[in-house]
C-alpha cells in the first residue's frame, strides 16, 4: 500500500506557487457550491505517522477554504459522557451536516490500530473491526456524504528526519515530544497494523488515498486537488448514489406468519393483573438499583399498531423507574438538524449513559415501516436500513448497553374500537388523527413489513419480543416480564455484553421470540 | 417564608381519590395544549429537604402526565464536559424546548446553598448569586417559559420521622443513606439559608411555592393543581410578557459618536504589515500554548460592517492556531432547535472547553443590530437583550472564558468598493446578496443601533474594540495585536478572572476601548 508513496516526491517553490491561486479559488467555490446545496457532508480523515505532515495539512486546508464550514476534531481521551456510552457515539455526534466539511484528526482508525499495537486485540479481532469500519462508511456513503480517508506516508528514514528537523525549528521544536521519538521504535509495528487495516478497509465507497509526507509542499498540493476533485464530481452527481440491493421477496403458501401466529385472545384478569404488576414493577426496581446496572444502560423500544398500547405500556414500565434514571423520548418528525444527518444520528444522540434508562416511543425502525410503506424513503434505502439497523443494535451491545424491542400487536377490530374511544376523550384527542385512520386502510402493507423486519432485525443479540395486546393488562406484564428477564440474563452476563464483534458479527439472524400461548411466565430466548 | 408549610396539612384517601382523575385529566389536557401550541417551554424546579417527598412527587406527576412530553434532569456531579464550562452552562444544554416540561431536580439553586452552608461563599455572595439567579429566571420569563419553583418544607421532627419511616420500609430504604441522616444535623442552616435565598429569589417573574412535606397526598394534590392553574393561565395569555423597558433615548447635538470619531484613514504598509503579522501570530500562537492556558477558553466575536472584512480578519487568527483548537461558527438563521429555546441558548451549546477557543462570525449582538433594525424582534426583545447579553458575558468571564469583541468599521465608500469588487470574483459571490444591498440602504439606522451597543455592553470586564476598517492591513494587525494582549492580561490575572461575581455585578459599565488613532500598539483599557 506504501510501495507508491517512497518515491520521493518533491515540489519546487515555483510549482507551488503558480498552482495554489488556482486550486485555492476553485476549493472555495466548490465549497460555497457544497453548502448551497446542503446535500453532501464531506468527512476528511487525516491520518498517518507522527511528523508526516497531519497538523500543517490541515491548516493549509484552512488557509485555502473558508473556515466557516469547515470543522477539525480531535479526537484525543474521551471524556466520560463518552466513556460511558458505545465507542461510536463520539464520532457519531461529531459528524459534520450537509453542506460542511468535517476534518477527523484521529478517527475510527486509530483506537483498532493502537489496539492491536498494543497487542490488546488479535488479528482476527482487527479484522472484525475493520468489517465494522467498512458498513459504518458505506452507511456514511450511501447517505449522501463524501468520505475522503488520507494515510500520510512516511519512510522509517524520512520520519527520524522530520521529527529531527522539527526539533531543531524553535517554531516547531514544542511539537515534538519524547513519546513521537519513543512511536519510532514501533514504526515498523505501525507499518504492518496499518497496512493490514488499509487493505481491509480500501473499499470502492470510501477508498484510501496515501500520499507521500516528505515534502510538504507536494503533500499539501496532493490533498487539495484530490479534495477538489473529489468534491467537484460529488456535486456534478445528480442521482444520489445506491449501493446494489436484492428486491425483497417473500413467497407466502399457507398465509401463515409471525402476526397471524399470534394468539391475540391472550388476557390476564384485573386481579392477577395487580398481583404481576406489582411484582414485577418491584422486580425491575430492583434491578436498575443493581450494582452491576451502574456500568451498564438500557434502551426500550417500543413500536407497535396505531392505539396498541406503547403510551400505557411505557407508563408501567416507567413508574417502578426514578424519574432521574431514565428519558422517555417520542419519536415524530425529524428536525432540520436530525435531517441533516445520516438518518439513525437521532437515534444516537439519545443513547443513555451507563446507569440510565432511554425509552423509545417508535423508533429507528420508521425507516422500514412507515416510511417504506408511505414512500417517503426509496426502495434502496429501507432495504439497506436493516443491516444498517442491525449494526447499530450491535455497537449499542458491544458497548455494555442492554437493548429490549417490544413489538405490540393488536387486531383491526380491536384497533377499530380504541379509535372511537379515544375521540371520545378529551385529553386522548391528540392521539388519534387523519393520518391513523390513513393507516389503518394500508392494514396489510404495514403487516407485511412488520414481518420483513422481524425477519431481517430479530437477532440473536436482540430479538424483537412480540406482543398480544388486545388485552392491556396481558401485554403490560409481559413487557415487564420480558424486561427484567432480560435484564436479570444481562447483568448474569448470560446476554451478549461488552466484547468486540469478531465472532458475533458473522451470526445469522436468530429465529424471534418464541410467542406467548398462555398466560404464564413467557422466557424470552 | 416556612411558616404556613407546618400547618399540619394533610388529605383523606378519599379526598385525594375524589380529586385525582378530573385533575389528570385536566393535566393531560393541558400538556397536549401546550404541545400543539409550542410556544411555553416549562421548568419545574423540585427542591427542598431531604425526604420531603421529592423524588415521589416527581413519579407521580409521572403517573399524571404524559411521560414523552416530560424531561427530569437530576444534576449530581458535573460532567467533565460541563467541569470545563461555566456553571450555567449545564442548565442552559438542559433547558426544555418549547411545548415541553422540564422538571428539574437539583438545579442552580443547589450549588449556591451548599457552598453557603459549607461556608465556602459569604453571605453577600449568596446575595450577589441570588440577583444572578433572578436575572436567569426573569430571561427565561421574558423569553415565554413558564418557571414553576416548588420547595418542599419538613420541620425538623418532620424530617426525622420521614427519614426513619422510610428506613423502616424495605421498599424505601434504599433511599435513606448515612448521608441523609448527617443532612439532618445541617437542619437549621439549610433552613437559614434556604429561607435567605427563597426571599430573594420569590420574584413576581418566578416565584417560589412553598409546600409543606409532611402527607405524601397534600403534596401531590398541591403540585399538580399549581401546576395545572399555572399552565391554564399561561396557555389562555394571548400576548407575550412584556417587562417594563425604558424606551431608547439618545440625544445628538454635535453629531458626534463613536463611530464618527474613528479615524479611518489609519492604514499600514504592505512591509510592516508583513512583519507585525508575523509577529502577532507567532505571539498569540504562544499564548495558546502557554501552560495557563489550559485552565481558561477563549471566546472571539466578531461584528461588523458587510464587507468589512471579518473572515479575512478571522482567517490571520485562525492562521496562529492548531486546526484542532479552535472551531469557527458562523451565525446564520437559527435551526428550528434553536429557535423552540430562548435567543442566547444557540450562543451557549458553542461555548469552548479548557484550553480551547471559539470564533464566531456574527454574534449574539445580532438581536440589537440586524433583529433591531429589521424588526425581527419586538422593542421590548432587544431593549432588555442588552441586558441580557451582558449576563451572558459575565457568567462566560466568571468561568473563565476570555472574551474579546471586535467592531469592524468601513466608510460607505469602501463598503460600495468592496462590494462591487465582489461581485466580479465567482469564490466570493456567496458573500454579496441582495440583502446586504438593502442592508446598506439603512445605514443610518445601523450605525445608531451600533453606538447603542457600544454604550450598553462595552463593559469592564468586556469591552468592545472598535477596528478601523477601510485598510484591510491596519484591521488586522490591531486585531491580533489586541487579542495578544487581552490573552497577555487575562492569563497574568489582570483581567477578570474566574471569581464570583459579587463585586462586578455592581459595576457601571466601563468607557468603551480608547479609538485607535495612530498605527503603533493599541493597549486595550
Amino acid at each position: 500500500m506504501f510501495r507508491s508513496a517512497e518515491i520521493g516526491h518533491r515540489l519546487t517553490k515555483q510549482a507551488y506557487r503558480d498552482a495554489v491561486p488556482g486550486l485555492r479559488a476553485a476549493l472555495l467555490d466548490a465549497q460555497v457550491s457544497l453548502f448551497e446545496q446542503r446535500k453532501t457532508p464531506v468527512v476528511v480523515l487525516i491520518s498517518g505517522q507522527d511528523g508526516a505532515g497531519k497538523g500543517e495539512t490541515i491548516n493549509v486546508l484552512y488557509e485555502w477554504m473558508d473556515p466557516r464550514f469547515i470543522s477539525t476534531l480531535a479526537f484525543s481521551e474521551p471524556s466520560d459522557e463518552e466513556r460511558e456510552r458505545p465507542p461510536m457515539w463520539r464520532y457519531w455526534r461529531s459528524l459534520p451536516p450537509k453542506g460542511r466539511v468535517g476534518i477527523f484528526a484521529g478517527s475510527w482508525y486509530s483506537d483498532p490500530i493502537r489496539e492491536r499495537i498494543q497487542g490488546e486485540i488479535s488479528v482476527k479481532e482487527l479484522d472484525a473491526r475493520a468489517e465494522q469500519i467498512n458498513r459504518f462508511e458505506q452507511m456514511l456513503v450511501a447517505e449522501g456524504a463524501l468520505v475522503l480517508k488520507f494515510w500520510f506516508h512516511l519512510s522509517k528514514d524520512g520520519q527520524k528526519q522530520r521529527l529531527k528537523a522539527l526539533s531543531a525549528d524553535p517554531r516547531t521544536a514544542w511539537r515534538v515530544t519524547p513519546w513521537n521519538w519513543e512511536r519510532l521504535k514501533t514504526y515498523d509495528q505501525l507499518q504492518e497494523v496499518a497496512g493490514h487495516l488499509l487493505r481491509l478497509t480500501n473499499t470502492a465507497a470510501a477508498p484510501w488515498v496515501v500520499v507521500e509526507g516528505t515534502d510538504d509542499r507536494y503533500l499539501s498540493l496532493t490533498v487539495g486537488k484530490v479534495l477538489l476533485t473529489a468534491i467537484s464530481q460529488k456535486l456534478a452527481q445528480t442521482a444520489p448514489p445506491r449501493p446494489p440491493v436484492a428486491p425483497m421477496v417473500r413467497v407466502d403458501l399457507d398465509g401463515r406468519n409471525v402476526l397471524s401466529e399470534m394468539d391475540l385472545s391472550l388476557a390476564l384478569a384485573d386481579k392477577p393483573y395487580k398481583d404481576q404488576l406489582a411484582r414485577w414493577q418491584g422486580r425491575l426496581s430492583e434491578l436498575l438499583r443493581d450494582p452491576r446496572f451502574k456500568h451498564r444502560a438500557l434502551v426500550c423500544a417500543f413500536e407497535g399498531v396505531d392505539a396498541a398500547g406503547k403510551g400505557g405500556a411505557i407508563r408501567r414500565i416507567a413508574a417502578a423507574m426514578d424519574a432521574r434514571q431514565y428519558q422517555v423520548t417520542p419519536v415524530a418528525a425529524p428536525t432540520d438538524e436530525e435531517k441533516a444527518q445520516p438518518h439513525l444520528w437521532r437515534f444516537w444522540r439519545h443513547l443513555p449513559r451507563h446507569g440510565q434508562v432511554a425509552i423509545f416511543d417508535r423508533t429507528w425502525y420508521g425507516r422500514v415501516l412507515v416510511e417504506r410503506v408511505e414512500g417517503f424513503c426509496s426502495e434502496a434505502d429501507w432495504l439497506r436500513a436493516y443491516g444498517e439497523i442491525n449494526d447499530f443494535e450491535h455497537e449499542m451491545i458491544d458497548g455494555g448497553v442492554i437493548v429490549v424491542k417490544f413489538w405490540l400487536q393488536i387486531s383491526q377490530e380491536e384497533q377499530l374500537k380504541r379509535f372511537k374511544a379515544r375521540e371520545q376523550v378529551a385529553f386522548k384527542r391528540f392521539k388519534i388523527t387523519q393520518e391513523d385512520w390513513r393507516n389503518r386502510e394500508k392494514w396489510v402493507e404495514y403487516q407485511q413489513a412488520i414481518c420483513d423486519m422481524v425477519e431481517r432485525t430479530s437477532t440473536g443479540e436482540s430479538p424483537w419480543t412480540l406482543v398480544e395486546a388486545n388485552d392491556k393488562n396481558f401485554a403490560r406484564v409481559k413487557i415487564l416480564r420480558t424486561l427484567c428477564h432480560r435484564l436479570e440474563a444481562a447483568l448474569q452476563g448470560k446476554a451478549p455484553s461488552a466484547t468486540t464483534g469478531a465472532d458475533k458479527a458473522d451470526k445469522k439472524p436468530a429465529k424471534q421470540e418464541k410467542i406467548g400461548r398462555s398466560a404464564s411466565v413467557q422466557k424470552p430466548s
